[in-house]
Formats: structure tokens, C-alpha cells, sequence
């Protein structure tokens, strides 16, 4: 197909008048279409649906040492949970928590315990240092941003790479300036660019010496064993990399269930260095009573090991990979050689990123709007929703029934050639 | 029995004597008895098992309005699971909030979002109006003291008395001083000394204008419905009786399932004000994904109505009553009449509370301990631990099986005896 950067201004108008025609189509279907969540499909939660039934009376409810599932104890986790999980993440079972039913909360949480009791080491509670920094890879995860808008943490974007990071900027930040107290990564299949940190990117944030003593990286490894096909991605050991720079207490990790077997009903976990949790573990024993452990006990009947979660997560890459390829197919169909869109084609994670041309994100967002499709607001990506070049849009391809996908990729180019044709006939005007 | 008070130096040695030989004896046995934690037998735990296979499949997992439970969605709770509380409580559905497995940490999350956004109304929040107050009516439940101990939050004891706090020390602290922020109240089945707040009290916390205008009550219904007998205790509703006031907002109402089903896979829900809860929604949005709406439903479904949990509330009751009245039994037996301890006979709740002779607390822990009966550490109960008049011992007659119980209670008079009888002959000599 023809660029439209090289595209006359009659062969312009010709575009958009046909793409005006075509949205009008879809817009007397009066469809409803919503790219908006990272959910899971309803045939995803069947997969776990069968975990329900493996507790269902007393005698499933105790553990392997013999303690009652369905009683006060334990503040921590299972032993055999704190194992799958060690298992699973390649991190020693000694530096696991097993929390609550959401890893956000346990990121707010910790934040939260930054805040008012400050970190291992006797600093000061953050809410005594003034105004602190978080530095922000972006796009990223909106949920992330929302905690530092509420409790008044300065976001500072950082560009990423197609390998994370940009680790010369976080490096300028976090060496430079004490009031920088923390930063958010999602390491693997990040969201929403789906891109995977490269083993230099690792090494790097394990051998970062920040100007602030209680500076810590929040590694939300959400997306630890979302593979999308059959070959594992490689994300290098944060922990095992930190170890030799003797940076491990710097490490603030996160996982969950959330997309493995059901989002609000899994098991989220924190993991950190034994100086981290001895300061951690009291202020939990303030917290709460303990986290559920008959969930637990489920999780663990259920999968039996870390490998039958990495079965199991085979199946929900064969419901989600034909809806990925669908939107990149249509993608590829509709836009390459136009010059006026690029996208990832992420290797798993929950989302695909797709950079419109500059100045017309929110066009796109409001005119596919208008026609029934519902996209994440455009700039959510970014710290305080404003994405500097206006061109950033997150495509959730999980939640659809794969036609409506379809059907929404159509008219998500159209909207794209519609606003691109309208900004480069602009110029010429 | 004659008073000890009433006996002379050769009497007490003989009693001292024959105490001393009895305990000697119960210390052969080498007997392990644990009487700390306010936790649940097996075979009340047994009674709920049940409810863990309503929910085995798919199809159980849908909410009336279609909403998917396995998904993500809905903040605060499902509406038939607020149904069931509001019914159970008697608290409109609109002003219940379901949260996580643990009133604890919905109390302890309360205090943090005070302490960092303040409460409804855009005043500072606490961490920036200097050094702040709780008012604890002591003895009380040592999870509430320990949440202001570990915030740095200044605890101001409160006298007990049989209706409840000393409102004479609650009006003139909290109506005189503004740092004064909040008070502890375990309305019904009070923790330790199982008061129920007459209508009275509850009128004046509801007629109460604190000097802070960010002052709430922190009203923990931890057993709301946990009656020993079949005759209902009232307590009067704390938010009907504000209405009269226009004081809904100073109050903040806590409860959960933890001992109607299972600590720490239960259920815990707030009440609050609208006004409130227009503040608190968006910060918990912030906090996490939503909570276990599976075992929300699980809870629903197992139950069917409020009238459902009560009638399984009787069947706690027939559990526990005969060891209430056990240990009461022993202290009548081998204390009344002596003049050197005093308890109370709870008609619901989970504590005994005892009372021996003024500083003489610790000293039948630790000799009780001596013997392999294990206590909650004497002034547990109160602020920094420190009872005044190191009188008060918390029993917790719960988790034991009866004859382990009736063991622990009989040595722990023996104790009481030989700690009066030391003591009366100290001031003899």
C-alpha cells in the first residue's frame, strides 16, 4: 500500500472520503465493542473453574504440617504455596510472602508502609522527607500511576526501549537525586508494550547504587509465565543478579494468580530479601490476621506443582494467541506501508500497544468511540494520563469474543486512516 | 470458703502449703494448655466446612445480576452479599462496604487512609497535625492497641465499667482536645471483659460532638451475633441513634464472618456514612483490584439469609457454651467467697475476663506458665501493655477441648491462690 506520507492531496481526500463511507457502515450497526480491560474471557476462567471443586470439606483444609487451613495462623503463607511459588519464580521460599487476592494492593500496601514506617535500615518514613519521586517507564501501568497520584508521589516518565527502560535516564534520576525514591517496572510482557526486559536492562537495575538509601524497584513481574506461544521468553533473575552487586535489598518483587486462575479470587505474593522481610514481617502481624489460606491450600491441590501452572497456562495461550494474531493480522492488513501506525507484536502478557502518528491518540480514541468501540482512555499509559506525544493506544484483544475483536481492529484502522488523513490534509491546507 | 482477707498468717501458710502441693502435683502431669488466643475449635470450624462445596463449578459462580464473580469488576461487594449484612446488621446495603478476609486490616487500612488523605471533609490529614490520640477503653482487644502502637499514634486508656467506656472520660477528653482523633469500641461481647454497651452509652457515643472535627469511632461489632445463650443481647444501632444527631459521619463500623465461618477465609465488611463512603470508594479503588467475590458468593450461597446465620450461630453457641460455663463452674467452685479474684459470666462473645488481686497479674501468668498453662500475657489488654493495676487476665476458653480446659482452670485458681495468699503474707511479716 501506498505511504501516506507520500500521498498527494487528492489521493488524500479519496482516502478519507472512502474511510468516512466505511465508519459510517459500521456506525448503523450500532455495535458495542470494548478493548478496554486486561480481563480474561469467560473460557479462560473455565479453564480454572474445576479449582473451585478441590476443597469442599474439612479434610481438604490441612497442610502437609499438619495445620488447619481454616483457622487463625500462619501470617505469611504455606509452606507448600511459598513452595509452588518458589518453584514457579526460580526465588528461594524463605523470601516469598503469600498476601491477599490482589498484587496491586500489595504494591499500594508496601507503598503505603514506605510511607508512614519507612523502609529496613531506620531512614525516615517517606511522609517526613517532603515531596518524593517515583520514576515512571511509560507507557505503563495505569494502576501504578493511580497509587503515586493519590498518595501525592511526583511521577517522572521515562522513556522506554525496546529493552526496558531507558537506563540512562533512570540512572541520571536515581544516582542524582535523593528525593527519587522509587521506580515501577514491569519486567516482563510489560503493559502494555509487551516488551521483556533484556539481560543488560537486568543487570543494570541490579547493579543501580541510588542517591537514596531507601530507594526501591518495584518489579511487578505480572505477566511471569503469560507466554503467548510455545517457547519461554527469558526475563534474567533480578534477585540472583542482585546478589553480586549486593543489591538485593533494593528489590521489591510482586506476582499473582490474577491471570492464571481468577482475578480477585487467586493469590497475590510479595518477595524481597531477609532484611526487607524482617522489617516487613511485624508491621504485617499489625496489618491483618493473615491471608487466606484455604485459597492457598486450592491453588496448591489444584496445580499440584510449578509445571501445572505452566500447563495450564499453555491452554490460555491457545484461547489468547488467535486474538492477538487476529488484531496484528487485520493490523497488518489494514496499515503496513501507510506510515501512519506502528504496533508490537508481543510474545504474551494481556495487551498490544499501537502508536498512532503524534497529535492523534485521543483523536483515534474519540472517533472509534463515537462508532461503539471502546478503547483504554488514550494517554492512561502514561503518569497523570498525558501522553507528551499524544499517540500511545492500548489494545485489550483478551476480553472479546474474537468476531467483536475483529470487527473492532476494522474499525480501529479506519478511525486511525480517518484522523491521519484529516492531520496531514491539515498541513497542506 | 472463708475470705482470704479474713485469714490469719497460719491460715494462709496452711492454704499456701496445701496450694503449693497441689500445683506440684499438676506439674507432673507436664501438661501443655493454652488458653491465649480468642480462636475457634475444630468442631466449630467443622460446622461451616460445608459451605466450602457450594461453590464447585462454573455455574455456581454468578451473581443475580449476571455479573461473572470469577472476573474481575465491582469494588465494594456483591449486592446480595451487602443484602445479607444489611439484613444481619441491621445497616442499609447502600452503607456497607465487603472488603477482604479480615476486619483487622479493614481497620488498620481505615486509620492508614486517615493518617496519609484525612477524612470526608478535606481536612489535613493526621500525619501532618503533629502528634495525634485514641481513646482505648481498657482492658480491650491488644490488635487495636497494637495498630496505634505501631503508627505512633498516642493511646489514652479508658476506664471499663459494666455498661460499657466511662463516657465522663470519653466526653471530656474527646470534646476538649482535637489531637484527640478516635476511640476503640468493641460494642457487643466487649474483648476482654464481654460488655455489651447499654442504651445509654451507645446514645451518648451517638450524642457525641468531638473538638476534632476529623474524630471517628472505630466500632469493631467483632460478635455482633455470637450469643452463648438462646435469648438475644441487645445492642442499640449505632447509626439509627446518630441519625438523631446528625453524627453518622464521626463513625466507622466494622464486622466479619471470622467466627462464623473461618478466620482468615471469611469475609469482612465497614459501614459508614455516605459521606464517608464518597471518600473512602475512590481510595480503595486506588488500593486494589476489588475483593474475593467467590467467596462472597460461597458465603451467600451457604447461608441463603440472615436468619440463615443465625440459626448457625446456635449451633456455635451449643459448642461453646459448656465451656463458658466450665470454667465458671471452677472459678465458683475454688474462688468464690475467697476475696481474691473476680470474673465476669459473658453471655457471648469469646473472653472471660478475671480479675486477681492488684499486682498479682503477672505474677500467676508466670506461674501458671510454669506449670505448662499457657495465658494472654498479663496486661496484653491494655494500652502498651501496661494494666494500671496488673489485676486483669484474659481467659479464652474457646479453642481447648473441654477437659483441656477444665485442667487449665483449675490450675490457674491454684495459682491465683498461692500469688493472694503470697501476697497478704508479705504484709504480714
Amino acid at each position: 500500500m501506498k505511504s501516506y506520507l507520500e500521498m498527494s492531496k487528492e489521493e488524500l481526500e479519496a482516502e478519507l472520503k472512502k474511510n468516512r463511507a466505511a465508519l459510517d457502515e459500521w456506525a448503523d450497526k450500532n455495535l458495542t465493542l470494548d478493548l478496554t480491560r486486561g480481563k480474561p474471557n469467560q473460557s479462560q476462567l473455565d479453564l480454572s473453574s474445576k479449582m473451585l471443586g478441590v476443597i469442599s470439606d474439612r479434610g481438604d483444609c490441612f497442610s502437609t504440617t499438619g495445620l488447619d487451613c481454616r483457622n487463625y495462623g500462619i501470617l505469611d503463607g504455606l509452606p507448600e504455596t511459598k513452595k509452588l511459588f518458589s518453584d514457579l519464580l526460580d526465588i528461594p521460599a524463605d523470601n516469598i510472602l503469600i498476601l491477599g487476592n490482589s498484587s496491586l494492593n500489595a504494591m499500594y500496601d508496601t507503598i503505603v508502609r514506605c510511607m508512614l514506617l519507612g523502609v529496613a535500615g531506620g531512614h525516615e518514613p517517606w511522609v517526613r522527607q517532603g515531596r518524593i519521586k517515583f520514576l515512571c517507564p511509560s507507557p505503563g501501568y495505569d494502576r501504578h500511576f493511580t497509587i503515586c497520584r493519590t498518595l501525592g508521589i511526583e511521577m517522572v516518565p521515562i522513556r522506554m526501549t525496546s529493552e526496558g527502560p531507558d537506563m540512562n535516564m533512570v540512572y541520571d534520576l536515581a544516582c542524582s537525586d535523593p528525593s527519587v525514591k522509587g521506580i515501577w517496572c514491569v519486567p516482563k510482557f510489560s503493559n502494555p508494550e509487551g516488551i521483556t526486559y533484556s539481560d543488560e536492562v537486568v543487570e543494570q537495575f541490579a547493579a543501580l547504587k541510588p542517591a537514596a538509601p531507601d530507594f526501591r524497584i518495584f518489579w511487578d513481574n505480572a505477566y511471569a509465565v503469560h507466554e503467548l506461544y510455545d517457547e519461554e521468553v527469558h526475563l534474567a533473575n533480578i534477585f540472583e543478579r542482585a546478589k553480586e552487586y549486593g543489591t538485593e535489598d533494593n528489590i521489591f518483587y510482586f506476582a499473582s494468580t490474577s491471570k492464571i486462575t481468577f482475578p480477585g479470587s487467586g493469590i497475590a505474593i510479595m518477595a524481597a530479601s531477609e532484611r526487607n522481610l524482617e522489617q516487613i514481617r511485624p508491621i504485617l502481624a499489625t496489618q491483618t490476621i493473615g491471608y487466606d489460606k484455604i485459597n492457598q491450600m486450592r491453588h496448591v491441590k489444584y496445580f499440584g506443582s510449578a509445571e501445572g501452572i505452566h500447563e495450564h497456562m499453555r491452554r490460555h495461550a491457545e484461547i489468547l494467541r488467535p486474538k492477538f494474531e487476529a488484531v496484528e493480522h487485520v493490523f497488518d492488513k489494514r496499515l503496513s506501508g501507510l506510515d501512519i501506525a506502528r504496533w508490537n507484536n508481543p510474545r504474551g502478557g494481556y495487551f498490544i500497544s499501537m502508536y498512532v502518528m503524534p497529535g492523534c491518540a485521543k483523536k483515534v480514541y474519540q472517533l472509534a468511540r463515537s462508532v461503539g468501540v471502546t478503547l483504554t482512555a488514550a494517554g492512561a499509559s502514561y503518569p497523570y494520563g498525558r501522553d507528551p506525544e499524544d499517540s500511545n493506544l492500548r489494545i485489550a484483544p483478551t476480553f472479546p469474543e474474537l468476531s467483536e475483536l475483529k470487527d473492532a481492529t476494522e474499525i480501529l484502522c479506519i478511525c486511525t486512516k480517518i484522523v491521519a488523513a484529516e492531520k496531514l490534509l491539515s498541513k497542506m491546507n
